[in-house]
């Protein structure tokens, strides 16, 4: 059995009880070291396999090849393991006919766990890009974010920058000033559920300039996003 | 107090720990009734206010009026608070000055819900579009559903068909035929985590048939999505 873990933005109260319960009864923990540091208090005295951020391929053979075994195996994900998170090269890698079950745990994806600390933008239609080239063309990252913009979504971004891509999240903001208005409200937040939790709520036009990493999260507004005591709301469409 | 609690899908293994703790603390929960009954268990002897599907508004205000009284009130919605969910509204009738902490407790969401049942369809970018016209415009969402086809995004269809929009779901299938190939692989799940949960996996030519309602989520993949061990996966990129 191997079960695919979604644990959350952070602390252990963001995982399911669902999720905490199937880390507990498993076997062997695999996973990337630092996200298998954030649930050590619950896994104390179990067996783990970790390796590094860039290893996933290499953790979802190992944890296959553990599942073959018999073993009952718990591969841990940040956020939710379905959204750009190790669920699908698991099935992929699996195969058609693994010989032991394989289940998807959901957990609080980044989308929806920073729109949580903003307020609540994402109370209509929505759009979740990525901006990692590392395995998508920049050609096709630029036409989903030209599309989102155009249609008025409100849009959030995963992975605005690492070290080689300095200015993608600059990049994008310029797409997305074409079609949508300089004053659009967005936010952005960084660790979120972890220690040095930080956010913000900027314009459009400031966006460019923030010091992202690959810890912080965007949202950016439709056009009737607004601020409503400090808070990032897009209305649904009540009559208020 | 007023904490906006996302419930998740249906049974209690999927909420947090965290929101599970908040709905133990408060004072007073408010919700759409079929919710408050989903959460019965575990808010046994608490005071309720619970009333009808529609009557969104009036909850929110009755919520706010407690929360002024000084009341520790937890409000639920099924699924995750911010999602076409009631936080918007509260923020929006609580305005600048409410007097009192508003929170939103994340959960998870019907997207993810959905494709955790599924299998791993929203690896990559993806789109959220709720077809209910009572508060968007048909024009609207009939351009937000191409653009999201154009630009091959996966498609996670929210409200998909109620009595009175019977074709809704057929006609947002036509849309996305003119962009994607008919046999682009999709999939349902009607009743996610509770009592007569169903699923299925077809093409988009078939999807346009199904008998779905407004407990149903629908996921349309994009040009990479494919069915493998019977799961639907849309591979992020990485080289098998």
């Amino acid at each position: 059995m191997l079960q695919i873990i979604g644990i959350g933005p952070g602390k252990i109260g963001q995982m399911t009880a669902s999720a905490l319960e199937a880390l507990k009864e498993s076997d062997i923990i695999v996973g990337y070291s630092k996200y298998v540091e954030l649930i050590g208090d619950e896994i104390a005295g179990k067996e783990t396999y970790t390796s590094a951020m860039t290893q996933e391929k290499n953790r979802c053979l190992k944890a296959i090849e553990l599942a073959k075994e018999g073993r009952n195996v718990a591969v841990v994900s940040s956020g939710d393991a379905g959204v750009y998170g190790m669920a699908g090269l698991i099935y992929e890698l699996a195969g058609d006919n693994p010989g032991f079950e394989i289940k998807v745990l959901p957990g609080i994806t980044a989308a929806v766990s920073a729109a949580a600390v903003l307020g609540a933008p994402l109370m209509h239609d929505f759009a979740v890009i990525s901006l990692s080239d590392l395995m998508t063309s920049w050609e096709t990252i630029e036409k989903r974010i030209r599309a989102a913009a155009a249609a008025d979504f409100v849009i959030c971004i995963y992975n605005p920058r690492s070290r080689k891509r300095a200015d993608y999240l600059k990049k994008a903001c310029e797409y997305m000033l074409e079609y949508k208005p300089a004053d659009t409200k967005c936010g952005w937040v960084k660790n979120i559920d972890r220690d040095g939790e930080e956010y913000g709520i900027c314009t459009l036009d400031e966006l460019g300039g923030l010091d992202a990493d690959m810890f912080t999260t965007i949202i950016v507004g439709n056009s009737s996003t607004k601020v409503v005591g400090g808070k990032l709301v897009t209305p649904r469409g009540y009559d208020i």
